[in-house]
């Protein structure tokens, strides 16, 4: 294990990066080489976790979450990663406190970060509203530490935002690495980010969106689909495919589930809402419309009706390629039976998957966590070299 | 004091437990080494702490806490806990996060867990919930270990469930034994575990239930007091039975607080709700009967108020041995004339053993921690002998 | 850096304060040696976290805060203070506990504090409330300590009470220090702490207290400004004028801005609530009785309404001295046309200054931090000698 975490930190010595006090808020405003260096990163801290070697890269200080949405997964991984590097976690919950919108975002995000090492952001329920947010924040703690306010300049992590989810897609990225061995391998491999019903409203765009701007960097053929009137923001479609043409891959949209499962080597069948009516919904929550916003709820609610048959069953699973294609999932999932009446996925699918899409989420603190270090550190593998050499126990052995 | 911790830590070395990777849910599960193990840790952590000894046995890592009832004292020695042992805390609170109940409690306990050394439960509303939920939680990451999601199985501890409250009877153990120089003194003393009067409505059966079903296998004299309708749990008689015949003790119970009372060494008058209104509450609450409820609770006040009597006077803890009965309490209590017009003790009893009450309580943190490392560790003896030899200072000397 | 920390700890060597375990709640409670201990200390830090040194003093152990206000800043200054000296932040959330008011205060009190190295307390929304509180919980922990419960006594931190803001009006001290180079040249220097205008109701008079009470003490000419009815509570005016008296300086009420900022050195615009309207106010809740409390809500925004003209313009700011006064808030201002239709402050003077209210407000952290040594360590001066010889780095040198 010492071995392998050596030959990943001088393979992460290789790589130039952007990061260094740079925000990665989307993952298709990111080089390649800021990617690869993400999933060393990533795979390191694993590794260091596994060997139980001590990873604090810090001796205190405060990761500052900022939720905006409910959550439990994302908070936790947020937390861990925290802890993983040492840092003190600090809620800013909003509920509690005097932040509020626009003009205040710019003072509060220096009141908060005298001794902050990170910021993770989630902010993913209005469209239009998230990234700025988080840009926002990123500018205002910025400025603070041009003008000598901050002695270190917090790293914002993008915890879900409107428009991507880079702590999911690069955890999903590390999954499709691990389950075919490489980068390398996934060219060429089919994946199908398609819609799938749900009785639920409103979810968020960002995984869906999150996928096809990751996926199609590796030479994927990534197939997006989704019942009429349930296409993503309209700047996606363009991105996905520069990029596909790029890395040699292909993006296509397609509306219906059966085509793009079929010989698919990656499935990974989840709801969202239509960008219009979300949309909408934002434009309505701005204005106080309440009865707009409950009449916009039936209707959202009655489209999905529609699509019942929208759902990830076993004879679909048997169209992909050898009838065994990797199913994932951003969890949690709506399964049939289990957890709704009728939902993305069946059972039985579900349950042959169930400890695959654990080991899936299981990335996520190491990512947060990687992009800490690359955001904070100028030489982040010297960083772990020497936290390596050090080789404190993370617990005491016994 | 150093040369006292290696004493103990040689006699803990010898103790041959079944703990290690194994959740203590219910002292009564435990052997008798199992629970030695964990008063001798404790003392061990008590003596660390006074000797200013750093205790850290983790570089990081999460302690989750889970509490589905209000908590002060509890939520506050298990941050203590962790925070002793090197662990960040983590809350789960699930007004504020997408946890439900049945199914996906499996998956949640997983997703919180990647890099979790603890969970601590509390979950002592509903007859047959509590003590169920645990072993959920514990199963749903044993799992998860088993299938490589988990690095580590964290432990799972009962902080109170319907069933039993070991964090406090180790708790108050320890206090007895402090109180009368050891276990084996304890063989032969009367303690007089008693129902007392309160005006409020709905307390559990846990800690009754953990006393009688702890200190019956010291040896002890285990009278259980209570007024009609006021039973345990109807396994704990013949548990507490069983237990008392093994240790050379007695398991009495009697319907009247003045013969609990005399010549008894230890008395612990302490209000719980009747179990049959706590079974047939979990029912109407599963059913969503609010009627019903209401009704029920209207009838359990009322059941109370004909055992205003049930108070522990001074004229009581005149007929006890000596006239100098130990006093317990879990706290708060209710104290006639301070917290509430009549209530389970008179003022002036209380107000002589507060501060022995306050001692009783300070062993709470330790216990948790305790089960902790005897949990997480196959040789905590030598984790412990470890940092003593390290010495570091838990704060620094000046 | 490493020099000038050796000469402010060979500075701190020589200060006799009476700060170990006694509770620093009141600025004018404390000698100068006291005031002069924490400044150093606060600057020590400072230099401390720029040279990348790691100042944590505790290998665990909690800091307890417990807020009776909304807060943002002031919660994140404690969480920030609180990971500098290596303490675990829990907040005692009173609507998630059992902590109720009088009796119970001295055991909850002790309940949190078995591993507690600090409690810091918000409570300053009620007149002769706060300040009693505190006091309150310094006695029991005090008490518990005596008796044996507590093996430290835990530090009190007044993060805000009725009477002062010790931590806001060091932090302005700081500020000021660092501003005119030394606190001897503050000597002369004109201050005006004035009312300003704002259209909400029921800001606390800790500030202005915690201004006049502290900055009398260098020598200052204080000007109190506010218009009728806008007084403090009635002990400030003896306090202000004899602490100037023995210092050199002036302690001046005047009912104009006008008067105030001519002049000034230094001028501290804010609003604050009425100390009648504030006194009957907690009479009324005190009595339950809501209806008087709305009227009294709609009587005091009536009268702020006839003070509009109370704004800090850069008319009023070309009257100080060269036009250059130093603008002084604790933050968040009510800035005219930005956070409000009209309020404290021009949008123009804030924006030439906020960029030194957040340096102001950056000095928190460490002033509740210096707080803390002060309070649990007799030799704090030796406490960081050991830590700068120790050397270990804040985060890891790339």
């Amino acid at each position: 294990m010492r071995q392998m975490i050596r030959e990943r930190l001088e393979e992460l010595t290789g790589v130039r990066t952007n990061l260094f006090e740079n925000d990665f808020l989307l993952t298709w405003g990111q080089s390649e080489a800021d990617l690869r260096a993400v999933l060393l990163t990533t795979e390191i801290l694993e590794h260091f976790y596994q060997a139980n070697l001590d990873a604090r890269a810090f001796r205190g200080g405060l990761a500052v979450s900022i939720f905006r949405d409910k959550s439990t997964r994302t908070r936790f991984s947020f937390a861990s990663a925290a802890s993983l590097l040492g840092l003190s976690l600090m809620d800013l919950d909003e509920t509690k406190t005097q932040i509020a919108h626009g003009e205040t975002v710019r003072e509060t995000a220096n009141m908060i970060s005298f001794l902050t090492e990170v910021i993770g952001i989630r902010d993913d329920m209005f469209i239009g509203e998230g990234h700025e947010y988080m840009a926002e924040v990123s500018a205002a703690v910025a400025e603070g530490h041009k003008e000598g306010v901050l002695p270190q300049k917090p790293a914002i992590i993008n915890l879900q935002c409107d428009r991507d989810h880079p702590t999911q897609s690069m955890a999903d990225l590390m999954h499709l690495q691990k389950t075919f061995g490489s980068l390398k391998a996934l060219r060429g491999k089919k994946i199908a980010m398609t819609w799938a019903y749900s009785p639920s409203y409103g979810k968020p765009l960002s995984v869906p969106q999150g996928i096809v701007g990751l996926m199609t960097r590796f030479g994927m053929n990534v197939v997006l689909a989704h019942p009429e009137g349930y296409g993503l923001r309209p700047d996606m479609g363009p991105i996905a495919r520069r990029q596909a043409s790029e890395s040699g891959g292909s993006f296509t949209v397609v509306d219906s589930m059966a085509e793009a499962f079929e010989d698919a080597d990656v499935v990974y069948p989840k709801s969202w809402a239509p960008y219009e009516v979300m949309r909408q919904r934002t434009e309505y929550l701005r204005g106080g419309q309440a009865d707009r916003l409950e009449a916009l709820e039936k209707e959202g609610l009655a489209m999905n009706e529609k699509h019942r048959d929208w759902e990830c069953t076993e004879e679909l699973m048997a169209t992909t390629r050898d009838g065994e294609a990797l199913y994932m999932h951003c969890l949690p999932a709506d399964i049939t039976g289990v957890s709704c009446e009728a939902g993305e996925v069946a059972a039985s699918v579900f349950d042959r998957y169930r400890i695959a899409t654990y080991h899936e989420a299981s990335h996520k603190p190491y990512v947060m966590a990687a992009m800490v270090l690359l955001n904070r550190f100028e030489h982040p593998d010297r960083v772990l070299f020497r936290l390596r050499s050090q080789a404190l126990p993370r617990h005491y052995l016994d």
